[in-house]
């Protein structure tokens, strides 16, 4: 099932860009979970478009419907069915695109992988299929607050160059610093220079790229099913599996590569009555399992595939031809990531959960 | 399944450092290739601690004995049953590792997630649970030999700050390239350098880490199921699942967030009677799908967990206690985790290839 | 995913009885079939209540909605979501639903099991549920409709003791000679006979329960996965997954325990330029793998659980209680449960195409 | 994976017939349990060939070999593997079936399915697969021993048209019950005429079939997963995946459709503190969960279809050719049968149990 995520917290996400609507099946959810449309419409609105003039301005409501698996306001442990109706489709707008394939966008896979291909917007490969992830993530997030709590925090640490300086990141942001900017990154001086620089790159037809980090709080100790599906392998695949994802790195990450094992590794010490970590470049997870320290970890964002440039590329013949970029344009697509983010991270917490308590919690000898 | 990994050609490993043996069973390989040990041999050797000076001295002779699913030099499309004895198991060297935990490896977390452990040599989480891996793999090279062909090529790029120089790394280096040196460094004077710094750490008690690049070439566009077993979401997976592993990067990685779209952006151009592109820097792999292109990724490898320096820690019970590093250590894990490495990534390649033909390749309308 | 079924062709089926819509998505169907709403509905009428005076009154159009994974009229290989919204929802008639168990319903382990449920009509437990398995039973059936082709035909065996008299039950049965009665029985005179009773028992506010036979032809020989995924054995879970079924059996059957080997074994001879038994006890498949005859299999369905009497049972506190019958009720589910059964099948059939393929046809040595 | 069984308690089978050895991981099983060979060993006694003059003199020792997975006596939640060496192979003895197709074997679909096949003793669909099955089944056994109690009992009621009488089959049988005789029938009676019948076919070199009972009692109410994985489906399937199964009932099955809703439904009562039914026709599960009733079903095995006869095959080219029976023959396969069934049982309880905690009992609201 390809487009399904998770073992027994599961999610299926369907629907194209230009089709009628996307929407995802939540399956696995545990029942008696208080749920109506206000615990997921405001993560929808912080991965819409439109939200700034930083992100593309294509218009939807993404006004969410429940279709199933909750009764008067609790989930009854039967699949949520949760649908997004797309509204602003502009078909005409992509003719282009059905015959040219855009340089670094899958219209070539997805051509030569099925044989054929809804063009429009991207169809099935377009980033509006994680509103889907979205929803989904945010019952996973609610069950997270019941739990723990965990607390889930993604942020744009740097887009391009422009970073958080060393040293300034260190403190657990708040929803509220994160969502301060339109470009969320908790940091002001740095925002106002991303800001500053996307804005230019969009005057220029232009795009760029960077890096979001996120930051799990309140996790136990004991999550992560190795040795295959440790806890950061699947933190990995979830990150991979996002459109324009080109990296992933959990705690040290390649940076630590640089550093000695006498330097790189976390003392144990007695900590608040049981046991942590002196540091934390492990980043939470150590063997696979988390540890109970923080878990965190580094997307990278490639630039936007889409600019308005003219660039060289073939026909679904093959033939030389050039694409004029027109239409509607994210020159920076990580402010709209971070809830995307953000969701698969609560995802796949939620799913270890409940397979960690499986095998070791319920028989007892 | 925490132990197992791969949709249709699947393996299953088990066994711990110092139990009776290790193993893997293989299950859904395509009847009728040609397989017998001396397949499977050589790259166990690779992987064999004992090669060199610059690796753990622990002797292990690592033959391996097929059990199942071969008929008269054939795969029969049953499982196949792989089993590997362990030979020089020194328990009492690992008395201390019971009552301490020692720093940034598995045994806190193993301790608590399941309540008790096997101590000696790290049980499962030890990195010798990797023979099952790389021996599934050589079964997965032998099939991709005969589909495409495929070649797969691993090497350390990087040892702390010593890497091969931007430039000196484009072209495919053949297995002789890799295996001239014992760090696998297909650059001689790279390599040179790594062995000098390994033996200096080594000497002093310490440990190193750094990058394995790996290289696909030959894999047919098609391979990879969006939306989230994207190739290489599922190739992070692979990666992020082994022993020591902390980021992984795909085609331009982390590196590429610094360009703007239009110089990261790979034109399509005809190409030897397909369709091809000018550059390669989203890694032979778009919307999750392979674009015919080499694919080429970056794993981090920390230093190794074990040094021979004396570490602050904890016992079970909580209490401060100081761990003592005796025994045999490898300074740096990097050159055996070449084959293993590249066991991981045929096995991801053969299970997208039977995947995409089972939707794609069955049924014609 | 306790939600859906098949490993490569996969079907999640969402929704409530009277929730706002009960849908289904298919995953990993072929691209290129093409496929609209004309394909689904006719399935879909035939599973819908309201047809006949033989089944329950409740009024649904049953309009089948595509969402998504289709384009200009053909499968892209994407998934596939149908909806089909509630109509004829009368909550308030199911008030007593809430407060009594119905004997032999799943009123009862609902609540026990999730701790909460949807009353209204049997909420998840209904066999509302089944329209998305018919739905995507009809995707499966075109499928087949290109391959082989192969062709499913379920039709009602018997109703209690009216059964279609040994002998007259060898040829394979058109569709017409299927939907010809409403009982969906092809041999006339039983079928007469059975729709006095249907017609006898609800006049008494009683149901009955029989067996439905489905049969398959075309199947090529090679499909089914040993050891656990054999063919029947998947046919056995797929029918038992359905409401009201409590016996599965394959050929010979119940019945084929009563012979000695000598007379039960099904001898090898060439047959139509390949090989073909003379006798079909094993009912197209041996060692869990069909072999070119004819697949052949009864399901048993137990007396609809909902009569129009009083019935003794207990409130969620435990107390006891008298439960009488109301509302809408069908007296004998097995005709509208003909095309579930051949659903069912086709799922089964279509998914083991793919795996047989995806590990068998893939890779030549 | 078609050899593996299990969602989150999974066991994974591999070995022919005539290979070097048959076995089983498990994985998932719970840490902490106590476990070593004399829990397994026993099952493997009584599924083990010539322990009576009533089954095939194969004479296997079947000690098997924990190999991973148990420290110092306990489980520790990695991987348990599990290893029987084949001793009495006398692959000579085979030479005939590798030339042609045993009927109502699986020679011919393997040969069609893999384009080669290990003929010797049927290779992998040889029973001697369910060797694995047992073992992990030990191990199920043991957890549910902990838990519930459960307790799982199977036994032999009816050898063609020799059944336990109606009525004399009411109370659970204890193990020695039904291990007084070799038939393993509790009734003795009828056990000893099914011993002579048994030897009667034996004399004549014919075989013969029969059911199967196994009754579960101990299972709390709400184990099941709907709407797929209900629990009587996964019974289904894992008998249906047994070799020489043919059909299936829970509850009343097949007998129960002759009866009116009226005369079938349970009705509810209080039991116990907590709510039962009066009678028990649904067979512990309703909806696809369970009611904490007892749960009972019954399993059809055909007679066997080596026979020490004559028989019109074919051989690998499709012409004629005649199959003299020789060699060991297993008369009547029910009674080594009756452990198998219960350890498949033992897996599926198990399975659900760890399924149902995972979803339900985790996260509270």
């Amino acid at each position: 099932m390809p487009n399904s995520f998770g073992k027994i917290f599961t999610v299926s996400t369907w629907g194209e860009s230009h089709g009628p609507a996307v929407g995802v099946v939540v399956d696995g959810c545990p029942p008696g979970l208080p749920l109506d449309i206000s615990d997921i419409q405001p993560d929808l609105d912080r991965r819409r478009p439109g939200q700034s003039a930083l992100v593309t301005p294509r218009k939807e409501a993404d006004g969410v419907e429940i279709l199933s698996g909750v009764f008067e306001g609790r989930t009854t442990g039967t699949p949520i069915s949760l649908l997004v109706r797309n509204a602003d489709a502009r078909p005409g707008a992509y003719d282009e695109m059905r015959e040219k394939f855009r340089p670094s966008h899958a219209d070539f896979t997805y051509q030569t992988k099925f044989g054929l291909r809804d063009h429009r917007g991207g169809g099935r490969s377009s980033a509006r299929e994680t509103t889907g992830r979205v929803a989904a993530g945010a019952i996973a997030k609610k069950i997270l607050a019941f739990a723990g709590p965990v607390e889930i925090r993604a942020y744009v640490t740097r887009v391009q160059d422009l970073a958080i300086p060393d040293g300034a990141d260190l403190a657990f942001p708040s929803l509220t610093d994160v969502e301060q900017t339109p470009v969320r990154c908790p940091h002001p001086e740095t925002a106002a220079a991303m800001i500053r620089r996307i804005e230019e790159v969009r005057a220029q037809g232009d795009s760029v790229g960077g890096v979001i980090r996120c930051r799990v709080r309140g996790v136990p100790p004991g999550l992560g099913e190795p040795v295959f599906d440790r806890l950061e392998a699947d933190l990995a695949k979830a990150m991979l599996s996002l459109p324009a994802t080109k990296g992933f790195e959990i705690g040290s990450g390649f940076a630590g590569t640089y550093l000695r094992g006498s330097e790189h590794n976390d003392a144990y010490v007695p900590k608040g009555g049981t046991v942590g970590t002196l540091t934390n470049r492990s980043g939470g997870i150590q063997g696979g399992i988390s540890n109970g320290e923080e878990i965190y970890f580094n997307v990278a964002f490639k630039p936007t595939a889409t600019i308005m440039k003219s660039q060289q590329t073939v026909d679904p013949e093959g033939r030389p031809a050039e694409l004029t970029g027109r239409g509607r344009h994210d020159p920076c697509v990580l402010p709209r990531a971070v809830p995307i983010v953000e969701a698969m991270a609560a995802l796949v917490v939620v799913d270890h959960w409940m397979r960690h308590a499986a095998q070791n919690k319920v028989f007892k000898f």
